[in-house]
């Protein structure tokens, strides 16, 4: 086994030196990354097994299957991982005295079975220290979340052409899936911990909106099965009725996320006034969101504009309330930071964030917008550029 | 807080009596049900919380969200799960003193702190007493695995028309996906462990099939992103190549899994030879597949009868083979028994397994056919009617 760096991507590389700085300040001498999430972050490659990152140095990965790599440079392959520290020892490099586990993202079985590799070793939760480093993104990785924020624009643009009348919530959604897939979306959403499940994502439709979930989506929905409680519940959309079209940004292993609103017929004015409430908030947001500004100034200072307009309690929900205006997104879509009143997080430059300040009226539906920003000196850039305005079907 | 169970429905109390014969094997006193799998499975419903089933007596449910149940009988609200010892003292129902998580299913960090919740009790890993409940199915799991056959079947009725001359394997898998949403797929495949990701399925045309993959599913795909390694590339499909389709069978709850093989123009006897040769295994497997046999039985047999044609090199994939046949499938697509030579497991009645043997056939694609069974006492029989041949684009 040869240890060289040359043919990894220099973004990976950029990317490890991160997480190599977080395991400095957690005092780890190595993780061991298992997850699925992790393995694509510090290879830009998916494959069955672990990339062990010393916290100087070259990352080497065991790799399990597929059977495609060259054994070489810092790829070994192993049948299981307890075969780890005598392939590390083979290669000249030293056990670790203290190692680091994902013990937020792999199984307690997992995690139980990976102690046991390295006996001698004191294990630390290594989950903070990796989703620290991701909540920061590469160039390469802000070039991914552009590219998606475009792809997922597109898709927007042809929305309206997706509608017919009488049409259920679901049958919408079903025509804005295909035209998100043929614009290349993935079909799939990786999210993180067991609080988050979905399809390609949600279309809700008038009263719709008023059903609370289970789920830590800022918006609930019916669904329609009660084994995934969420979004379109397959009722045909009706005049007076608000559609909000809250889907998928995954076109690579990134993903943006984009809620726009479209209307059927005419709609209340005070629907209207809470969308642009919405987009106040955003405004305000937008200009706050330098580097440096406390995660949690952002949600003060939305409850703040949406109470002030008399808007409380239809804010984040009407009959259960979320009690977050966003969410840090990157190759999952529940990343860091979390956008709440108890968010220790402080913005800084290249953080990526969605922020989606929404309104329930009943009796209309839901409101607001979303948009999938990155933090720059100059305040919050968005990735997700479309029309706000509540659109007609 | 009252405890009746006439509110519960008898196939859920059914179920839970099954999983109490489980915990009074491991000699387990109670399990404190947290990952979405096993809530579904134990109350038909999904909430975020916990439910806690006593090995004899009437579980309860101790929801967080959403607000939408009654809070009487046996749902009780909390806001974490710290909360729970209290109120089941309240409630006069004594606390356990071995106490089973899910291991296997929940991460590290979470069961931690459910070990903190009963401080005073032992604990077990949980997960084998639930999978080994959920490997035999009740009649209304059965019926709800019979629609999704139905429905599965439908819809692969239609995937003749969504091919179109100079089509994309991914294009042609785009329309086949909207045609099982609008026969009522959910969108989402519930799967067990991190070692499935997967969109709507798999659609494999040619030399694709030969790509080795990472997943524990028995075919590959390059898949058109690094990030999600599997499934259609995105390459035109030509004459004188297979096209497998292994698409979702998610329709509620519970999923199907069938595979059927399209051909453009004609292909090699070869592939017809490989083809017939997975339905005799099936056939073979679906006379030996009565209670009482052992999984491995099955397993062994299509070894034999592949490699007693010269298919060894074939069988199961060709640059990468994989080491099963087949797979329990329910509410996940990969629950016990795996059909593979090691398994211990042996067909019990109303047991549900999806049998696949499949071949990849260099420079052609792959065939095979995979059916959903339910064991019986005169053997396997097919959730998943649909004609078997292959079948010209």
């Amino acid at each position: 086994m040869k240890l060289i760096s040359d043919n990894l991507l220099p973004d990976v590389m950029e990317r490890i030196r991160s997480v190599q700085r977080q395991l400095k300040n957690d005092s780890i001498d190595a993780i061991l990354v298992g997850s699925n999430a992790n393995i694509y972050y510090t290879t830009s490659r998916f494959f069955r097994g672990y990339v062990f990152i010393p916290v100087s140095g070259t990352p080497v990965w065991f790799v399990i299957k597929p059977n495609v790599f060259e054994e070489e440079d810092n790829v070994v392959y192993i049948r299981k991982p307890e075969m780890i520290p005598a392939k590390l020892t083979e290669a000249g490099i030293s056990l670790p005295a203290i190692i680091g586990y994902e013990e937020d993202a792999l199984s307690y079985s997992d995690v139980r079975r990976l102690q046991a590799v390295f006996p001698q070793a004191e294990y630390r939760n290594a989950s903070p220290a990796l989703r620290k480093a991701r909540m920061i993104k590469t160039e390469w990785e802000l070039a991914r979340m552009r590219e998606d924020g475009v792809h997922q624009s597109e898709a927007y643009r042809k929305v309206t052409h997706c509608y017919k009348e009488n049409m259920t919530d679901l049958e919408f959604q079903i025509e804005i899936e295909r035209i998100l897939r043929l614009e290349g979306n993935l079909g799939f959403i990786r999210t993180s911990g067991n609080l988050m499940e979905i399809n390609m994502g949600s279309v809700i439709a008038g009263d719709n909106a008023d059903v609370p979930g289970p789920y830590d989506f800022t918006m609930g929905g019916a669904g329609v099965d009660p084994s995934l409680p969420g979004g379109a519940n397959g009722t045909t959309m009706k005049r007076g009725e608000t559609v909000m079209v809250d889907m998928s940004g995954s076109f690579n292993g990134y993903q943006t996320d984009m809620t726009r609103v479209w209307r059927i017929g005419s709609i209340p004015e005070l629907a209207y006034k809470a969308h642009e409430c919405s987009r106040s908030i955003l405004r305000e947001c937008e200009k706050m969101g330098v580097p440096g500004t406390k995660v949690s100034a952002l949600y003060d200072k939305a409850i703040e504009i949406a109470c002030g307009e008399g808007f409380d309690r239809y804010f984040m929900g009407h009959r259960q309330q979320a009690p977050f205006i966003g969410h840090g997104i990157g190759i999952e879509l529940n990343e860091l930071p979390v956008v709440n009143s108890k968010s220790r997080d402080v913005l800084e430059e290249n953080m990526t964030l969605a922020l989606e300040p929404k309104f329930v009226i009943p009796g209309v539906g839901a409101v607001g917008v979303e948009n999938t920003y990155v933090v720059t000196p100059e305040g919050l850039r968005a990735l997700t550029v479309f029309p706000e305005e509540i659109q007609e079907l």
